[in-house]
């Protein structure tokens, strides 16, 4: 009995949207940045990652499924973590299940690792950020790591250097650090996700054709060869990120929000400024940022905030349900959905902004009128694939249900 | 008799296209720039601006001319071009015709002024420094003032700062200059169009539904808000100038493209670090990139360097008729006419490029191959609204063919 047992651990955790950006690295291998950045997390009800991870002496090799399907761990990033995480494995004892594991035998134990997100992998939205941050952090639990999510945080940085800001809630800054072996590059919360609870979020999933730079590639080859990103890096961003925690603190939205566009355009600037030059925005985001800009300015202070990742999607953080709900309305004037789509699946995640905003079947999208401010009156079909919206939320959590277990308490296997 | 002569002069001068780019004044008045600037000359067979000017005692006002339309002269930059150069009017005397103006009948006399651009005004190929340097050049002339093209350049820059450029053929820097007064930002010609005569031009009239940004207001809007602009304009540019001027006097194109291209991608970077973030360039112009960077660097050296100003426009410069007859293919390729379309009409200019591509008629673009270099196979018809072939030209030159004239001899008014 006591060489068939399976310990298993369940962690969801949630992804996070820059709002001051990481965009290249000092060190390759260890994933340190160039400069700090600060994230938003988004609420892990619309957009997080499940992790399972097991150990049992009956494994005879570590192995990971994703989204149900067996995918390698033999890559660098994945045994960085692994091996970081073994090494501050601690002693564990379940009387109950009569389990113990001494702090040596981990060295030997191999595990199982079941990862699911609850939205498109593949989508550019941030799945590696939540990906490695929960392995690492569902990691430390079953292994009885003593780290502080801190301190996890700078061993999840050596997976996907964004999953770093994915281990707390609310709003995190990632100090790049100054020492070489990268300890002290790790994340700190600026604000927990109470702190500032009237933000509503929408994510518009663009549609695109382009194939895309991955961001790893795309920020090497940026800091080879662009003349501007050194500039941003030393002179631009540090103060930036000064304003940007003096503005979280204070709810200043209109401080957020121009912080949050300009260093959002800033990083697509020198992406541009790369040889050869990165385009992650395609004509949908430009009409997206046209909206909202031309918005904010035909109102007193701004209502919406945009920022793009590694893609074309967008992420709009309104002011307050009420302006979340106007977005909505100019968004799907501008962008409907093709004629067979159901409105309630083109909008996902918290679908009350969609009531504020009076919508609830294709014919009120069909008779919305165009936004005041704009003399843009086309209708894009199709240019948007479905919004999300969803809201700032929490950092990692365990799941103690079982049956949220991706696992089989029995045989370690996907369920 | 003596109360009834018209004086005309009639003059042709070139378009051109800035390698390294001119974006930002450092006074709006008297157009200086933050940066010099380089520029190939465009052959004025394909896109000029022809001007007739002229004078009479019966004229009693300034009166222009723009493509057969009466325009209004009380525009700021046209009365600095006609004041300055009204201030360098000499004596002029014609015994033929028995016309004698002393240098004082100058400021009473009125002006008429036609002017003609061989190509469409709006659609973003520099029609304003054509047009300016034509103005101020036809003036030079008819008033018998004695400076020489680069003096004159500097009162062109007063009407729209890229015509300074316009006034020399081949290769041009706009030095920045030091002065207050502007006296010494002016042109020099750097080599003249004898020098590399084996490049080719191509321009890529690319279709869009988006209004854009003006290149003044767009240029005020980056130097008051871009944090990268002053750092491009004092430690990227200043470096460029130079290597430039280098790969232009040792025809050494890879050079050349690759200064071309990174500078037109950085200008178009400050631009979208400019709050609010001005795009230029559309899904269309990152495709033309993209197919570009593609073959550049499936071959051991580039073929094809690209530049684009203030609009979607490519402007794509071939190291030779070889290399331009394969783009021509790869371009048609990728964007061919709409089906109702006469090739001939699609590819303007220079069409023996399109006979050395070996495209005499519309199914010989239906059968075009997809460029082996690339993975995209797909086909965007209707992106691009038409290119034009041309090469590297000449400056301004007199016509002397009174035929030519825009104006007619006896009454002053358009023909």
């Amino acid at each position: 009995m006591a060489d068939t047992w399976v310990r298993m651990v369940t962690a969801q955790t949630p992804t996070n949207i820059a709002v001051i950006k990481y965009w290249g690295k000092r060190d390759e291998t260890l994933i340190l940045p160039v400069n700090d950045s600060i994230s938003v997390t988004l609420d892990p009800n619309d957009l997080c990652t499940t992790t399972t991870v097991a150990v049992s002496p009956t494994f005879d090799q570590d192995r990971m499924w994703l989204n149900g399907k067996e995918i390698s761990l033999s890559g660098g990033r994945f045994q960085s973590c692994l091996k970081e995480i073994r090494a501050r494995a601690c002693e564990v004892e379940d009387e109950e299940k009569a389990i113990k594991i001494a702090k040596k035998d981990w060295e030997k134990l191999h595990l199982h690792i079941a990862s699911y997100n609850n939205f498109p992998t593949a989508a550019g939205l941030a799945s590696s950020a939540a990906g490695f941050a929960c392995l690492v952090f569902s990691l430390a639990k079953l292994m009885n790591a003593k780290e502080d999510n801190s301190e996890l945080s700078a061993i999840a940085r050596q997976g996907s250097g964004s999953a770093c800001r994915s281990l707390f809630g609310g709003f995190v800054k990632w100090t790049m650090g100054k020492v070489d072996n990268g300890s002290d590059s790790l994340a700190i919360q600026v604000a927990d996700e109470k702190h500032w609870d009237d933000l509503v979020i929408i994510i518009a999933v663009v549609s695109s054709r382009m194939k895309e730079t991955s961001s790893t590639t795309g920020m090497r080859d940026t800091v080879e060869t662009s003349l501007l990103l050194q500039h941003r890096a030393k002179e631009v961003v540090p103060k930036r990120i000064v304003e940007m925690e003096e503005a979280i603190k204070n709810r200043d939205f209109a401080s957020f929000a121009r912080l949050t566009c300009s260093d959002s355009n800033q990083f697509h600037a020198v992406c541009l400024d790369t040889q050869p030059p990165i385009f992650y925005m395609n004509d949908t985001s430009h009409k997206i940022i046209n909206c909202v800009e031309k918005w904010n300015r035909s109102e007193e202070t701004p209502q919406v905030a945009y920022t793009f990742d590694a893609g074309p999607n967008a992420v709009l953080i309104a002011h307050n349900r009420k302006a979340a709900a106007q977005l909505m309305q100019k968004l799907l004037y501008y962008f409907p959905p093709n004629s067979d789509t159901d409105i309630n699946s083109y909008v996902a995640g918290d679908k009350t902004i969609l009531k504020d905003a009076g919508i609830e079947e294709m014919k009120d999208v069909e008779s919305l009128q165009p936004p005041p401010e704009s003399k843009d009156t086309s209708r894009y079909k199709g240019d948007v694939s479905y919004f999300i919206c969803t809201r700032p939320g929490r950092g990692p959590v365990l799941l103690v249900d079982e049956s949220k277990a991706l696992l089989d308490p029995k045989t370690g296997l996907p369920k």
